[in-house]
């Protein structure tokens, strides 16, 4: 693991995420760029010493000289935006399998030179857009897939958060330091942040790509130096239309990713908060409220579960998921056989549409929230 | 009553609430622009024939004449938008208060030239524009008002229906006929319908006036006229910024209007099919379900509700609420009274408002949902 | 009407539920059993004064003699327990229908002979257990009756309130008074004002009839001199089990009386709270939520509607559809036909069985919450 | 652990809630009373061969002579009840600490004989009552402690599975197989698996120990030899008066265990499959909704909770938390040091408090659903 030392939020979840299902297990890391802190981290996991690094340099170097059967299967990158590429391009240039946190890069051309390096290595970079693990959210994909909701005219998705409401990144708060911080964390700051996620969110149930948008950014907070809020029109390929906004200062909500899809035959509503329930609504019917865990779900997702019905899941199995999908592709790309079929993780393609997201509403708000076309991948 | 015949929705709403606290009694109208059809519906309400008429124009003159002692104290207009106009022009000409259903006119110049006639014949117009009349919209207000919120930095209101999802016009549907022809419902269907009661509750709640909009219309269904659905960026002056949109094409979706707020202190959340509650969420406490009918409500709204908690009140209350408010300016004026101060239901100036919203969505959305500024009142 | 004056809660109820369909108007009453107070309210009421009487005997009397056109088509009767049989027997034996409030009577007794007068004066006497009035109970009711549900094993119905939790009757609280005093209101508090409505929500949905219960009533609040809180273990006749429990002394609800129905195909809830949806959930299918208003209810069902989907309706539209089946029934009455076949309203045999509700559970409780059977009708 | 191999349901649950904090690992297990099915659930499972046995007699006979750096630190019960005491009793005799699955033992004169081995061995025994583990259920606890709540009047606690509606045991469904088996399960089906949760977190929230109750205990599927549901009247030391419910023939509920407190100060309300929030009710202010992860929740609580409010928790969280204080008590025991003031998990009391309940529903419907006292712990 690289980064996710004392502090970071978002390494305790991938280290939860990665062992739940007893398939990984954490032998390496280098957690933080202080060499120091790195080691007390490192202590903290009772991991051996020896593995420890105080920088990831050092461990690329030192892990790639290790003989087959102690090696990697893979490494997990979960650092601050700026510090993605680098230690994604140098371990998966040493041979190593990347999961690596979003969003995938510093900026759209460090991703699209990241493509660029998975497509040359063939090696696996699974990026960690976690909320499509939910096997609800899957099981909408299904009914996009399938027919049931038929062709899609509109999309609503939202993601308000409340926790940047105040000036938090003067108080020391680590996480509001470089989420905030354009030198760390980009060009966006909530857009970056959890605006991707929601885009990325509708293109997996969808399937749509954005043609043109309009984006509102704003700073509300008086001193910071990126948005903390982003109201964003959409126009999707093939005529649907979509609202996208995503928040840090809509005060008291905390994690209120919600998606509603319009097609002609049904919509679709998923609330994160609330995950384990999927409403599908009907012109004609009772609107329904599909159940995780449930017999009537699509059999292809039973490997996305763990509980019975009832027995709530939430963010870590969802996470958990994607690893689960990491694996097999890694097993596959360890063991030199070819990756299944219905292998189902974002990818660097993601990561590169992702990133032209974040560019493309940057641009437009600067422009005074113009509609741009969307930049070809 | 002028219009709200057979096959009417919104005339048998307004009946109810006129009459459901005993304050007025239907006794004229004037049905349908066709004669028979008018009769036969005021052979349906018991009305005397003689208080029946062919048109309105027919019942302004024989009413304007009566006694004093019979006189209509007020008129209800509930007819399409397109004949909102030249009947309110002339009973307030006639010396007759008006009650309208919204949005107030059938374009922008005409509100104005109304809003004219409203001031220059001193009598009472109220729009009814119902949602403003939930007690929990009220105390939403109240919240804003006396500080709990604090400035307010965004706003998301949304109003999704479905029930236009397929070419229902093209079927005979009553409803569905008018409201999307130009010729009777005016420059804009969806957004003129629900978009404008968007816009109503926002400022009825905030306070805000929007500055500037970006407006992106649609019209999903082939064959249509209007627009079907409607995504809208908003800036409201002193910097709150905001997202509207509305729909009926939201296929599932009934009647949801949803109403959020956020403050530098709080932020509110209130949903019309759920109306007897209203959320107050905060930075770091609990957050708050209110419910209609209880003591810890402004006091001074008691005189919105008529059952205690946790008996539900639904739409026709808070239409009657708007009533309510119309018959204490209308005795007032009736009886030569100063209206008292705290009158609250919307008015012309409301109308005018509302009507230069829909004026500017629709000229944004031709001009290629650009920005517009939002016209002077 | 009798009783309803100044300062009751379900008489103003019973006005607007009456007269919100247009099909009735208040013409005459006795408000109070203090005259003065009777005329006060009757002027507040607008009515003519010459029918406005200082007690019910006085009204009796009076309004039997008017000619046949100005003759009353039924008598309302809101009172406390204590006072509905006097007034109920003089005006049905007088040849006037009756609505009533519930429960019947003071005790089992005068409902049994209460019975007996309407089916000897062949008058119709209607019985307002206003819940079975919303229309998702009379969907929850369909769906038990044309077999979606199964054979019924288990009915979980609460009614939970708080308003009671202090000693509210000591502070000169007129609704608190009565409804906490033995003499007024009957052998039982809150199992005779709120138990009887679960239980006959219970036998209007599911047709079942209690054979044995066993009641655990508690009086909390000291100085209470009866029950403000019960909970009743129920076998049904034909084996289904149930709970029932009642409470004006769970702080913090409101008026949550919520019904699940569990049968051998399907399971039903309803929330009173929130009347315009009916929870549908199945062994092997999405649950489904049905909301009124929409086209998939069952047709005969209509009438019990006055808006369309998604615009709320609430406790009083539930009052005034058992307004609408009793105008059914008077009018024929009235007019010498038959019935209609098809009415749906509670009549005195649900009274009959409300009180042998109320007298069992307080003989249960009394005997140390011992099982006993059900009497007979 | 014992038990838990393919097939079973609690096993892997407990596994991925020991290791989900990167404090324990799996290393040893006898999974089945079939040997050859032991050794594949060992091998599925990567555990060395070596440590896989084929009874737990075995395990616990090679486990013990290990050397101090390479043994066991706690054993894990997972088997069917009736094999929860003879491994419990020779793992504890042996020097191990264990943690069980609920409920503890066969019938209540194992459970007594436990709690002396336990007492006399002084090593740790962990029951595994899992809901106690969810944070918020924590917080309301707190809320009862610390005076919010008041003293207690009534407490509703309900647990509605649907999953048990048909004769699934005979399609030879290995879950439905052993819990409806009175030679496995003991003497309660229903009550004994879902009851005693509901019963256990009563006790842990509010402290109120039974003092009497009436029960009435059915077997709905014909065939069956156990209950399929339970209604209960609760009367508890001290005055509370109780409802506790439970049925796995409740059609369509999932795993509801839901529960309501009732004090004089506020009421309290948790829903299991809605972990994240706890609702809190007052008299005379608005309801709160308290929401996991944030910074008004007890502070000392902060150790049983792993994300950000508004990234839901789950099930496993809330197991893995019973296991964080299992592994504090365990720490301390295998280091010899005192344990820890503020454990907080369920003990070998609880689970003969269980027992006791089990054993005293069964009486008391046998005998017809009488009263009977609780028996003395």
């Amino acid at each position: 693991m690289i980064g996710g030392g004392r502090g970071a939020f978002i390494g305790a979840v991938h280290r939860i995420a990665a062992i739940m299902d007893g398939q990984a297990q954490l032998v390496a890391g280098a957690f933080s760029a202080d060499a120091a802190r790195s080691r007390a981290s490192g202590a903290d996991l009772c991991l051996d010493p020896a593995r420890v690094y105080g920088s990831y340099r050092e461990m690329a170097q030192a892990e790639a000289l290790r003989p087959a059967a102690e090696r990697l299967d893979f490494v997990v990158i979960v650092t601050p935006n700026h510090q993605h590429f680098p230690p994604a391009k140098l371990f998966l240039e040493c041979g190593f399998n990347v999961v690596l946190d979003k969003p995938a890069t510093f900026d759209l051309a460090e991703a699209k030179k990241l493509r660029a390096i998975v497509r040359k290595t063939k090696k696996v970079l699974v990026l960690t857009h976690n909320y499509t693990g939910n096997v609800m959210v899957k099981q909408a994909r299904e009914l996009v897939r399938n027919g049931t909701v038929g062709p899609i005219r509109k999309v609503v998705v939202e993601y308000p958060q409340g926790w940047l409401s105040t000036f938090l990144e003067q108080t020391g708060q680590k996480q509001a330091g470089w989420r905030t911080d354009p030198k760390r964390s980009g060009a966006a700051g909530c857009m970056g942040d959890i605006g991707t996620h929601a885009e990325n969110l509708v293109r997996y149930i969808t399937g749509l790509h954005i043609e043109s948008l309009c984006a509102d950014l704003t700073t509300f907070v008086r001193g910071r130096k990126l948005d903390d809020d982003g109201n964003v029109l959409v126009r999707y390929r093939g005529g649907a239309k979509g609202v996208l906004h995503a928040s840090q200062i809509s005060l008291g909500d905390e994690n209120m990713l919600n998606i509603r899809v319009y097609g002609t035959k049904a919509g679709l509503e998923w609330r994160q908060e609330f995950p384990n329930e999927l409403v599908v609504k009907y012109a004609d019917q009772p609107r329904q409220t599909w159940r995780r865990g449930n017999g009537y779900l699509a059999p292809h997702l039973g490997r996305f579960t763990r509980l019975p019905a009832g027995h709530p899941e939430g963010y870590l199995e969802a996470f958990a998921n994607i690893y689960l999908e990491a694996f097999r592709a890694i097993a596959a790309e360890v063991e030199g056989r070819r990756p299944p079929k219905d292998l189902d993780f974002p990818t660097i393609d993601d990561g590169v549409e992702g990133m032209a997201f974040i560019a493309t509403v940057v641009r437009s708000s600067q422009r005074g929230a113009k509609w741009l076309k969307f930049p070809p991948a």
